[in-house]
This record gives structure tokens, C-alpha cells and sequence, in this order.
């Protein structure tokens, strides 16, 4: 102790699995019995065992995180900072390479889309970031359905209808917003942005969007919600937890707070292996040691155990009621993915579902929402259930003709998350707000070149979605030989010296 | 003032949005007004503020522009273009890269098909007029869907024919023509062209072809009928303006001066948002200021407002028998994409409908024309009604087989555009005329291999179209990591030394 | 004159088009009235004009051919050929490269399937030679789909049948043969091989196969019957001339000498267009002169009317009963693409088809013969016929389960004809008799894992045809900016530097 | 000989077709007879003759080969070694890479899953052996289709299951096991490990998972029967010998040993040619000698007759009832391919059938397993068989999705082959323990993703199957001179240099 404070040297004793201390903040905690809960494996705090771990632990963290869910006894108070030395960083040649593409980074107004935000995060964010937010399951083949689902639908637009005035504005879940789409829930939003998902609430405000409000926000739930203005709509997203009462705090905290819908995430009952983040991560320590497989074995244990109690994987229909029971909220199950599970929560009197595969990060080849949309609502509208229950798809969409698809299918709303995460990590808010502006513009344009002045004018008439109906489909792997032996058709050939 | 004149400081001092003068072809007119009218955007007019904006204007504009849209008052007279401060020209070093590549271009003999003349034009175009032939509508799907969709639909040839004589005359509209395609109404063809549309008029003449008069061409429309010679046919594309009475004066003009058909314009209430057009003006100025959203909202609402004084967005179905009543001319909707709307302009008495996208400039994953045919023509034949309206198609026609393709199945004539406007950028009108020829050659021989002689020969028996009947497909996207790890066949290796 | 003989300087003089001569074999010949016969044009014999053109004129005529197509009065008797004056070679790097690249070529042994003899011709053989080979018409679509049409069908192998004992010879048009598949007919064989088509007999002599005579060969038809040994059969390929007469000397000396097939070709009433084949022979000479549109015009009209002279346009159904007239050889229509006409060729009484588009060198998006095939067949089984008339199938065939599927379809065999001239032009008679040898060992590796133990046991329940019976289909067009931003998935990575 | 051994001189006389000894560890034998046998040719004894084989032998022969069937006439005895003249080995440029490789090798934690097994293998395995793991028949698409084929299927995941417990142990053939996948057979274990095949064996006993013991492992039957341990399960596949009596011995010793499965391969009355793994073999010398083609019919045939002493092509269902009288093991047909012999092998009593076209390595366009399994199942249900016979499938299975798909289908089991073989000739034991372990953990989680606790609750309706049941597809090629003239999108361009 110096001057009733812990020194570095201090904490630096406790650098091991037995004891593990960490210094977050300038204050220093025992970790020792958290190290098997910690949702993100034991590893990563191993490595910081005696040392100060701010710099990795902040983007991960709402910062009540520690007082939420560490004991107090385990919070062991203030570090003399100066007593702790600093970790000399080695220059990594990817980060500063990094660093000089940042200076070199288009301008904002060089995005004319939204793909183009994502090329440039691409980029410029940081390698683990980047990993994190665009990963997606095995191999990330529902992930890029969810766009591609979309190219498969195509117009029959209506010519000779009086375009001037097109109003896109709508309603979900009974609140009015100004396009139909939503700011829908991804975790970790400083790993993008130094501020976290406060930028998206303030973006949101500007555009009349609403927002899903992550249950793994890296803000916490209430700065999200201390950052709203006006009238500002938000919902919850929620991973509900094993021990029930902590969800129904949060659940009735968020109502208290104003929020206007409960998102139940039920598509992840185990959070998914993400390979290409696992890599991300990857550190070549100790990779000299060729692992025996008991070791695989513990740590998948370990992970699973951790999980589980944060995320229950023991969730069923049958605890419905009781989220009915609890609070007034519209309640909406994020993660549908079949027409017979739809009819069950329409059934059951839930307000609405997410037809979604969670960004393609759960389950690989499992089908794009859209997908699955043009099965639920031919069934819905045959039992006149269309207006029953309230039917939002998420993943992939990245153009305003997606988000018309969607509603001529007969969706209420659709969620957009990574592409707003990208802006956000690329350019901050104003990055956002382009992001917004872009698909205002995209959308008051194609209302008019399809020939619909308002949201009730959508309707399957308006599209051509044989193209998805049919399964999918993959080609006969190629004919090396053939293919190279062939020689292409050339173009006319330029000279090689200019002609005199 | 000097002897009278202007000078070019008078001038210079009308730099700005509050006092903008732009000098063209030695005169100076006051713009300041016209600013927010402006259907290419303010911007482009500041950027020549005080300045000679001349080299800009020109391939833009018809030479007519400034006496008809800008009132006499705001004609400020002749300037001394001597005490005009001459810029000095930066070198660009892509512009001078492509001043070598034209030096060293192909021979118009090595252009053996209408791709050829792209292959060309993509190297040797300015950039900016290449980013404005070659672009379209968001991920330019359409675009590429427009050709692609004929390798959906192939042929089941006759044999045994005597196909020695082949003769592939037709009418359209009541006009005899040599070969059932039309030159497409396309804007600015002094981009690709100093002449502009005049090179594609004499070409049409020369190889009995009809043209159809673009209402954003660069050349009067006047010039461009000075052009014709003989009884040359041609007729006119109108985009519809609020003010009716400039609608009825062009419209009566145009019959006046001998066109024999109106294409009235029905698929861009709205012009497109064309990226690689957009990106490709896009200048690094003033790129480090982040432009905040607020900016976006106005420039956006800035050009809808500025458009929709040249093209009214409210045109519709009862503005048709106005129509009717003002001209004698032929009607025809260009940009029918439904087969819903082709029966109603049938039951108007419409003379025919162009089945059309824009050529993908409008509404991405908007359906090729040629697929709409094949959904067209079947009702029209239920209904007894094949020969009440003349259906013409365009988008994607490169070869004769495309050609082919649409009159098998009904069509009376296709558009091409682009072709022309490339051959044109490239070889002027000697490459037109190649191209012209090259779909005659190519028409001549592929009648013969089909087995017909004469338009009339030709009927849907001819072709297999159900690849194009099933929907819009894409592959379930490709596993990387299998692709990757996948050893390719190799054809037999060449030794590395020759043998002794 | 000196001895006698014509000098260099006389010919010389004659060397326009007004009056041309050519030297061929140390004689000389007037061709200025020939010159708009040429059914190669006139350009490449102006070229020669006034000079010795035996090494242009050898790979593409047989020896008789100014014998029999020019006047004995345009023969102007021999040349003294020390007096012509030698052209001196100009260095061609193309062709210096080319003979480095020989010198390494693999060995015979390192090929293992026909394609290896098509790569290793592509970087081996002449250019021009390899283009006429290899091109098809316009995007060769056609072309490529003939091969790519196999891959659409699939087999259902029969497991535990005993097949120690293998035979696939069988009979077609009455003749016993090895293997069911022919040589078929291929122009120009001396562009690949000096000793032309001959060589092809030989090597079908070893191996029992059949081979078919081609009209267009580089050997006269006399050299290549000369070449046959023993009871070998061989077939006519017959493109029909205006004048009958010289169509029916043509049929009736064939006959005599043995052939025992007439086929017929029927789907070239005019030679096709091939671009990479125009583009090879293309010359930069005058290449300045941008070509006035009339030009084009004249080239054209001249090649078609010359062409018409060989090849008669106007053959119909109704020629056919005076080709049963004057022969009695089997007749078998070539080049049959579609149902009806197979029908129609059935009720005549004749006793075979090939369906064939030409290799796809004819029309471009015309099906493949197997495509047709699978069509035909249910016809003919339906109503009976599937013994009264032949069916053959040519196109694409590069593996023995191409052969094998053709047949479980119902061919009597197929005809097989680039990979041999690959084989010829690399590796003489000795790669024509692998080729050969490599699909022996195929077939009898296939017939035993499909459980066939002849060829009678090939039957469509050994097949699944459905992907080849729904048409063309074609993906929706890339979306290329989400394709770009797309961040694949990687393998492991390996050090840079190895560990310690 | 030189104390009663052997010299090197004395054998290196012997090194011709006519007189032809080999040394293998130690000893000398006699082969001159065993030649024309030899199921690898002739040509790699020949190499040999005289000579030291031993490094050439061993990967290759289970160390009881020369015992068993070379008859001990032939062994002539020990070699003094040291009178054996070493020979140099030349250093090849492509094995010192190889060997540098080997040395930067990514550590086992970096693989992921089995794919990275695989592109670790094909950069560290000795070419000959990779070439012999990972090649397949003909333009090895069916190889290929194996993998892809999974991709066409597609879930329906239900949601809200209580997933907490988790459990996919199940039977097959009535043994327990912990996983529903099994070690297939694959030959030749050394070319990878020079363990061999016990290493699966130790990998396999770690996991509770059956192995199937290969007829042509590289160690011998009894030493992999050695290496289980406890109440572990091994099966046996095995090649029909034409002699049944060495069938009757290997089959009854099984049974004798423990064995709990016998497997009859019928998918190989001949082995397949693999050209991959040809050309890797092909060695250049006497390349220069162009090869008659007489000397390619020779080895064709002797490569025949010495395979069919192997494996008999007389195979047939007559000989079950045989197989059924020497063995109470249950039997299995592996290799059926098409639904007629199912049922087929149902009738006859049989335990089960595998569907698998061995690896795609004999038949090319043989269906996938997982093909023929959606087609089998429906009909086994329709009769009430579908308890009567186990359906395995192998092919291509990669991750546990593709496993839950099988299953969902009806099958009880799959076999997986060349994953563990990558895995095993890169990390050895560790590396097949984490590829079981990898795909252990993707089980565990994908099974909670789709809503099952157990296998018995895997069933159809949980998987979309219409891609892989409408044949199989191949897009129209593409059309090379417009996809080049194609200006594709471009992101935002970064600037050359950083901005100040």
C-alpha cells in the first residue's frame, strides 16, 4: 500500500489462475472465483492477470458492468497508478498501416450507399473490431443470403400513377416513425466507436428512427436511454437470463424507462461460433505447445457453463406467460424462423415476431428472414391473421428496394444493425446520419419508380419472388480442364506503339 | 465595360450563390435566379462562377438552351473574352494517359460485334461521359440483366429450309424500315460525340433505320431534324413537364416537322440515382469537411425539386387522352413493366408500349423487357389482341440473336441504345455505320440458321424460353474455405527447359 | 519467259485485282476472275497477287483444287522458281515463342483425358490454325454449353452386377465398330498436321472406329480413302453444291469407293461467323483507313455470294427423295436441331440424324445434340420408332461418360471431332491413337461402375436428366460492391518465419 | 554373398523385367513372377530392380504384404546393407519447400474447422501422398458435388426448446457410440502418418467413436485390431477377393478379432482413375520417347487383370446369401447408389446399406450419398422399412450441420474419411482428437440452434431439401466479351496520399 492505496506491485503478485487480481479504471478487483462465469472465456483475463486491463476491458464493457456483477468483497479499491508499470507496446506493423489508411480515408461523401460504409470499415477498423461485427457462423453462408435473398425478388413496378407526393411514414408496434425501418440491436458498439450506441440513439433522434436497445450494449442501458431526446422511440432487445428475477428487473426498468417494445432474442440459446473472429483473436503465445485435446475439451466446457448463465438455454414457450405477466410492453420474439412457430406466437397473443437468423452469426444455412416471410404470410393472410400479429424481418437489408420488398411482402418493419455499425466505426454520427439520409433518398425515389405514393400502397402485386420459392440452388462444381483449356473472346487490341 | 462589352473582372465579380454570372460562347448571363432550377444542381454553376463555363455547358446543352429557359432579362451581353483571365489547365494524368491510349486505338475493321465498341469506348471516353452512358440504377442489376436475359431464351432452329433469299424488312408504327431494331432515344450525345445526335441521324439514313429524338439530347431538336434526309423516319421521346402547354407546344412542333410516332417517357418520374455517374463527378474539393446530414437533406430535396419542373412526377393514366387529343402522331408508353399496364394502354387505344427499364437507370431488379414480353404476348393472343397494339422492347440487344429472340416472341421492333453511343464516341459515325452493318450481317446469316426468311417466319415455336420463365435465381453463396482448399485439376506442364 | 518457263517478273506484274496471279507449286494461275468466287474471300488472295502463295495455300486446300475448281485456260504452266524473288521473313515474337514453347512440350504420357491434348494445342499450335479450330460463333455459348450439357446429367449406377466381362462394340448404320463413336467431320486438317486427314484414318483403322470424310478437307476425299486399310469403314460428310450435278459425281464416287453413310449437313445454309477466327486473321495493314461504312457492305455481299456457289442455301425437304435417288447408301441428316425435323426425317424413310449445332460454330444459343436428344427420344419411344431411324448425337463429347449418357438416352453412337485434330496438331498420329486409347480405358472403367456389362444394358433409368430439361437458366448478376466488402474466410495462416 | 548374406552386388544383377530382385528391410526377394500381379504396375517395381525399396515400400504395404503374398520360394534372405551402394538423392527444389513449410506450420489451436485441416495437408503432405488423399475421378466433380450438395439443404429451426441438455450419443448396428459419425474406411494411413491408420484407431477410442478398418490399410489388420482399447467398436470393409477363400479367412478373422460390422464395398469392381493422383506419379524419364500407343494398350490391360485378382469385378447379388452364411456380423453394402438396390439389399435381408460413391473417387457424376438418401427415405417410410435396414451415408461431410441434415433425412450414421486423414498427415493424434472434438462442439451448439436435445428428435421437417431434389444445374456460360466490357461499382477510393 502507498498512502492507502494499492501499488502495482501489489496487484502484480496476483497474476495467476489461483489468484487474479486485474486493475480496471485505476481500481483494483479479484477476479479469482469470476474467471469460470466470465462469458468470454478465462483466457483473455488470464492474460491480464496483475495488470491493468482498462485498455481491453472498456469497448467490451458497459462500465457498470463490474459493479452489476462482481461482489463488492471482490472490489478491492484504488491503485496508485504511477506505482504500475507500463506495458512497453511493440509496434505492429497491420496497425500502422492502419493508422496511415486512416488518414487517407475517402470522405463521407463518397458513400453513396450503404455497402460503401462497410468498405471502407473494412479498412480502417481495427482487426478484432472488424472481426467482431462481420463475422457470421461456420461458413457465413447465411450471412450473405440474408443479402442475397433479396436479388432474387424482383419488380412488376406500376407506371402512370401520380408519384409527386410519396409519404413513407408508418407505425410499428403503435408508434409512428418516419420510414420502415429500425435501428435493430448488435453488441459492442465501442469496439466501433469510442462513444458506443449513444451515437445510433442520437442519429436515430434525427431521422425519427427507432432503436433496439442491445442487452449487450457496450453503454450502459441507461445512458442509451439518457440519450434519447423528445419522443424519441426505443425498444429492448433481451437475452434472458437464468435467474428470472434479474430479467424481470431489466424488463421493468426498461418499461419504467419509457421503452415501447420487448424483443425477446430466441434464436440463441447458445451464442455461435464465429470462426472468423475466433482467428481474429487468435494470438500465437504458447502456440509452439501442440494442444492435446483434453484442453479442447475443458474450454469448450468452460464457455458453455458461462453462457448458460447469462443466456438460458432452457427458454421455452411455456415461459411466455410469465414475460406477459410481467410487463405491459408490446412483446415481440426476435429469431423466428419457421411459419409454424409464427402461428404458435400469434396463437399465444404475442405482438409480433422477427423473422431474423441473427445476421447470419447462429445457425449456417439456416433461411434468410425475407425468406421465410414469403412463406409466413401467405398462410397468415389465408387465416386472416394478417393484422393480428405484427411481422419484422432483419439481415441483409442494404437498399431501400430491400425494405420495399419486404413490405410488399407483407412485413410491418424491417431491422437494419451492421451497416449502421459500420458507419458509425467509419465516420461517427455523421456517418450514421448519411447511412439514414441515403435510404430516405433511395426510398422517396423507388416509391415513385414503382408507382406507390404511401406504405398501404405495397402489396405482392407490386413483385416477383418465384425466384426464392424454389429452394436453393448451387451449380455443378466447375470443369477445370474445360474452363482453362477454353480461350476467352478478346476485345479489339490497342496497339502497342501509338500509330504515326 | 470595355468598347461596349463586358469584361471579364465585370464578371468575375458575380462569383457566388447571391450574384452568380457564368459567361457561354462570349456572353454573360445572370444564373442566380435559375440556381435552385437548375436539373443538373447548383453546384456544378457555382463551380463556375465569375467564370467561362463554356467548355462545361457545351456538350450538355442544346445551343438553344439559354434562349428557352432563361428569360431575356438575365441575357447580359457579349463579353471581351480577351480580358478574360484564361485558367490554367492542370495536367491530369489520367486524361493524359488516355490521349496515349487513343493514339493506340484498335481499328474501327477489329470491331467485330456491338461489345466491341464498349470494350473501346471504356478506354478511350472521358471518364465522366463514360460514367454517364455506362452507368445505372443502384447495383446496375438490371443493367446487366437487360442482355443477359436473352442467354435465358434459346433457339430450337428449322432445317431444310430454303432460306437463299432472306429478306427482314418490316413495319413499325406503320413505317417501312430495313430491319426491324430502332436507334433508342439516349441524352447528351456530345459527350461522346462533338456533333452529337446528327452522326446518329445520318447513320439511321444511310442503313434505313429509324431514330427516335431524345428530349435531353444535346443537339436541338431541331438540328437533329435538319439532319434527316428524305423520307427518313424518325420520332420523338418526350419527358412530360408540369407545364403542359411547353408539353403540347414540343409535342405539335414535333408532328409539324414530320414525326411519326410520340414515346411518351413513363418510367422516371424521378431520373435515377446513378452511382458510378455520381462517383464519377465527384471532385476531392472541400473533402475534408465532413459534411453533416443536414447538408445531404437539402441537396437532395434540392434536385427533386429542380426535376420535377422538367419531368412531372404527377403524370398519369388521365392525363392520356390529352394526349390523344393534341396529336395525330402514334402514341407509345416507353417504360411499361407490367403486364397489367400493357392491357390498359390497349384499352385506351394506345398505339403501342416500349416494355422497358431505362436501360436499368431507374429501379434496380426492375424486370428486362424481354422477360415482361414473354409474360406479355401470351395474354395478348388469349385475348385476340396481338395485333391491336405494337409491342416494341429495349434493354440489352447486342447481336441479332437478341433481335430474333424478341420477334419470335411477338415483339414488332427493338431499341438499342448505348451500342450506338459508343460506336459513336469511338468511330464517329463510320462507327455506327459498322455497327449498323454488323447487325445486318449477323441478321442475314442467324435468319438463314434459324430456318426463316421473312419477319413473319418467325414465331415462338422457334425458341425455348423457360429459363427465363422460372424466377430470378442466385447460387447459395460459395464456401470459401472448401473453394480454397480445393486443388484444381492442372492441364500437362510444359518442362522449364527445353528439351535436348 | 526463260527455258520456257514463266519468270518471277512475269507474275509479278499481274498483281492486283484487275489482273492477279498466283504462284502455287512452282505454277502459275490467273485468278483475276475467280477472285469474288474465293469462298475465303478475295483479300487473302491479293495478298499473294504477282507472288508464290503455296505455303498460304497448302493447309487449306486439298491438292486437286485448282484441278477442279479453276479453268484449265487460267493454268498458265511453270514457273521458273529461281526467279521469283524470296520474301524475307520478318521476325515474328509470337512465333519465336511459339517455337520455344514446343521445345518444351509436355510428354505424350502426361496426357490423361482429351482436354490435356486441347491445352497443350492452344500453347502449341499456330495461332491462326488454332483459332479456325477452336472458335465457335459469336459468344460461343453454344459452343461451351455442348460440353457443359453432359454435366447436367447424372448417373444412377447399378451396384453388384458381374462385370468381368466388358463389350462396348456395337453397330451403327449396319457397320460393326469397337466403341460407339465415330470421327466425325472436321475441315482443314492440314492446319494442324501437315500430313491432314489422313492421318485421322490411320489412327481410326487401329483402334476399329469410324471415321467420317469431311467435304472441306485439306486431303483430297481420294487420299483419305487410299489411306484406309482392310475392311474399314468410312463415312461421307457432304455439304451440297448449286450445282446438283457436281453434288451427285461427289455422292456416286463415295459410293463407289466404299463409303457407307451419306451424311448430310443441314444446319450450314450459310457458314458461320466466327469471331475469334476473323479476329486471328485480322492484319494491321491499311489499318488507318477507317472504313467507310460502303465497304463493309461490298465484303459482305461478295463472301455470302461466293460461299452460295459451295454451300446451296436454298436445299429443302424436298431435295431429299433425289438424294435417296441417286444413292444407296444409309442417309443421315447432319446438324438436325429440334423434334419436328427428326420426325419429319423419320417419315421420309431416312435412316439416321446427327443432332448437332456444328460444333457451335453455326448459331449461337441453338441446344445442344444432347439436349435435343433427350427430347426426341420419349417421341420416338412413345410412337414406336425408336428402331426406325438412327439417332447420333456430336458435340462436346470429351469424356466416356459423355458417351455413356448419350447412349443411355438412346444415341446409336456419337461423333467426336476437335480433340482429335488436338491430338493430331500436338502429337501426330501418336496422340490421336491415345486420345482413342484414353476413352477405351474410360468406357471400360464407366460401363463397369454404372453396372453395364454391353451396350444393350444402357438404358434412361441409369441417368437423372432433370437438370438438363428446365431450361437455361442464368444467375441474377453479381451485386458486386457487397461481393468486394465481403471479407472471405481464411485458412490457417502460416508463419512468416519458421519457428524455433 | 558375404558371411552367408546377401550383397548389393549380388542383387543389383538382378534388375530387369527378366530377372528382378528388390531389397525391403534387410532382406531380398524374387518378384520377377509377382510383376504382371502387382496391383500398382509394373513400372514402380522396375524402378527397384536391384535395388533398395524399402522407403518406397512401406507407406504403401501393411508390413505382413510380402509374407502373405509373395510365397516363400521368393525370399531369398538377408542383405548384407553395407555392401549396398547408397544412392545420392538429388535435392528437389520442391521438397526443400516443402520441408520450409513444414517448419512455419500454423499451430493446431489455428484450425478451426475441417476444412483447415485440409489447407494445411495440401501445403505440408509429400505431393504423391496429397495427391493420392485428395484426388478423384475424372474432373472430380462429383468429389466436389459431395460437399456442396449439403449446401442445397437448408434448415427450419425451431425456436423455444428447452436446449439446456443437450445429447447425440445413438446406436449403430445396435453399438453405442457418442457421436453419430464413424470413421470410414480410407487406404494407404502411411502416405500421411507413418503410424498408419492406428492412429485413427487411439483418436477414435478418445471419443467413443466406431472406426472402420480399411482392406488396404498401410498397417496390418491385426495391428489396428491391437491398438483399441477397452469395449471400443471397429467395423470391416473389405474388397471381394475372386479367390472367396482369402474373402472367407480376412471376413471370419474379423469376426474372430472383435469386429462388430462387415462392410462390402460395391462401388469398385475396378478402382477408379484418379488424374490427379496419376500425373503427381508421373516422373519425366524416357518422357522424351514418345509413346507408341501399343505401349498404352499393354499397361491398360496388365493394370486390369492385376486389379482383378484383388478386388473381383464378378461381384454380385448372387454371392450375399454366401457373405450371410460365414459371419454373424451384421452386413452392409457400402456404395449403393440409387434406390432400386436399396431396396434391393432391404429384401435380402441385409443390416444396411451405405450410400456413398466412395469419396468421388470412382464413377465422376455419380450422385451424392445425401442425393440419393432424400430420394431412399421417402420410400423406405412409404413401405414401413425404414427400421428394417440402417442407411450411412458418406461423402463430404464437413461440420456437424451437414451431419444434422443426414439425420434429419433418416439416416442413422455418416462416415467421414479424408478429414482425419488431413488431420492426422498434418498434427498427427492431436490432430484427429480436435478435428473429433471440433466437430463435437459444432454438434453440441447446432443442435441447441435447431431446437433438438436428442437424436430422435431430428426429422424432416426441419430441413428444406427442394434445392437438391430438381437435378442438377449449370449455368448458361457466361458471355465473356460483355462481362469484360463491364465497368464494375467501385467503393469509395482511399486518397494516394494522407490528407494534412
Amino acid at each position: 500500500m502507498s498512502k492507502g492505496k494499492l501499488t502495482g506491485a501489489d496487484v502484480a503478485q496476483h497474476n495467476s489462475r489461483d489468484s487474479c487480481w486485474v486493475i480496471v479504471h485505476g481500481k483494483a478487483y479479484d477476479v479469482t472465483e469470476f474467471l469460470p462465469e466470465h462469458p468470454g472465456g478465462q483466457k483473455i483475463i488470464l492474460k491480464y492477470a496483475g495488470k491493468d486491463a482498462t485498455e481491453e476491458f472498456d469497448p467490451i464493457h458497459p462500465p457498470d458492468t463490474l459493479d452489476k456483477y462482481l461482489d463488492g468483497s471482490k472490489h478491492l479499491g484504488e491503485v496508485d497508478m504511477s506505482t504500475v508499470e507500463q506495458e512497453e507496446k511493440v509496434a505492429d506493423p497491420e496497425e500502422t498501416e492502419r493508422q496511415e489508411r486512416i488518414k487517407r480515408m475517402p470522405p463521407l461523401q463518397a458513400c453513396y450507399n450503404l455497402m460503401d460504409f462497410e468498405a471502407v470499415a473494412r479498412d480502417v477498423m481495427k482487426k478484432t473490431a472488424w472481426a467482431y461485427y462481420s463475422s457470421g457462423a461456420d461458413d457465413e453462408i447465411t450471412m450473405r443470403e440474408n443479402h442475397s435473398a433479396f436479388h432474387k425478388i424482383w419488380f412488376r413496378p406500376q407506371i402512370l400513377v401520380d408519384v409527386e407526393n410519396v409519404d413513407f411514414s408508418t407505425t410499428m408496434l403503435g408508434a409512428k416513425t418516419s420510414i420502415p425501418f429500425y435501428v435493430t440491436a448488435t453488441a459492442l458498439g465501442k469496439l466501433g466507436n469510442p462513444e458506443g450506441e449513444v451515437v445510433l440513439t442520437r442519429a436515430a433522434h434525427d431521422h425519427d428512427v427507432i432503436q433496439m436497445i442491445p442487452t449487450l450494449a457496450s453503454c450502459s442501458f441507461d445512458e442509451i436511454v439518457d440519450a434519447k431526446k423528445g419522443d424519441q422511440v426505443q425498444w429492448l432487445q433481451l437475452y434472458v437470463n437464468k435467474d428470472r428475477e434479474i430479467t424481470k428487473r431489466i424488463v421493468q426498468h426498461a418499461e419504467a424507462r419509457g421503452c415501447k417494445g420487448l424483443f425477446i432474442t430466441v434464436d440463441a440459446p447458445q451464442l455461435g461460433r464465429r470462426e472468423k473472429d475466433m482467428r481474429s483473436k487468435f494470438s500465437d503465445e504458447g502456440s509452439n505447445v501442440q494442444a492435446s485435446g483434453g484442453d479442447a475439451v475443458d474450454r469448450s466446457q468452460g464457455a458453455a457453463r458461462a453462457i448458460s448463465s447469462f443466456i438460458d438455454p432452457s427458454l421455452s414457450w411455456k415461459d411466455i406467460p410469465w414475460f406477459q405477466s410481467i410487463t405491459k410492453m408490446p412483446i415481440v420474439l426476435k429469431g423466428v424462423q419457421r411459419v409454424e412457430d409464427v402461428l404458435r406466437a400469434a396463437e399465444m397473443g404475442l405482438d409480433g415476431v422477427v423473422l431474423s437468423n441473427h445476421g447470419g452469426r447462429q445457425l449456417d444455412t439456416a433461411p434468410s428472414g425475407v425468406e421465410v416471410l414469403t412463406e409466413v404470410m401467405p398462410i397468415l393472410r389465408e387465416r386472416g391473421w394478417e393484422n393480428k400479429i405484427e411481422i419484422f424481418i432483419d439481415g441483409g437489408v442494404r437498399r431501400s428496394t430491400d425494405i420495399l420488398k419486404a413490405l410488399c411482402l407483407g412485413a410491418r418493419g424491417v431491422g437494419i444493425g451492421r451497416p449502421f455499425l459500420y458507419a458509425m466505426s467509419t465516420y461517427g454520427q455523421a456517418g450514421v446520419d448519411r447511412a439514414m439520409q441515403l435510404l430516405k433518398d433511395e426510398m422517396e425515389m423507388n416509391m415513385r419508380l414503382i408507382g406507390a405514393t404511401k406504405i398501404a400502397d405495397l402489396n405482392p402485386s407490386l413483385i416477383d419472388v418465384r425466384g426464392l420459392n424454389s429452394g436453393h440452388h448451387a451449380s455443378v462444381p466447375s470443369d477445370t480442364l474445360t474452363l482453362r483449356a477454353y480461350d476467352p473472346l478478346q476485345a479489339p487490341r490497342f496497339s502497342e506503339k501509338a500509330k504515326l
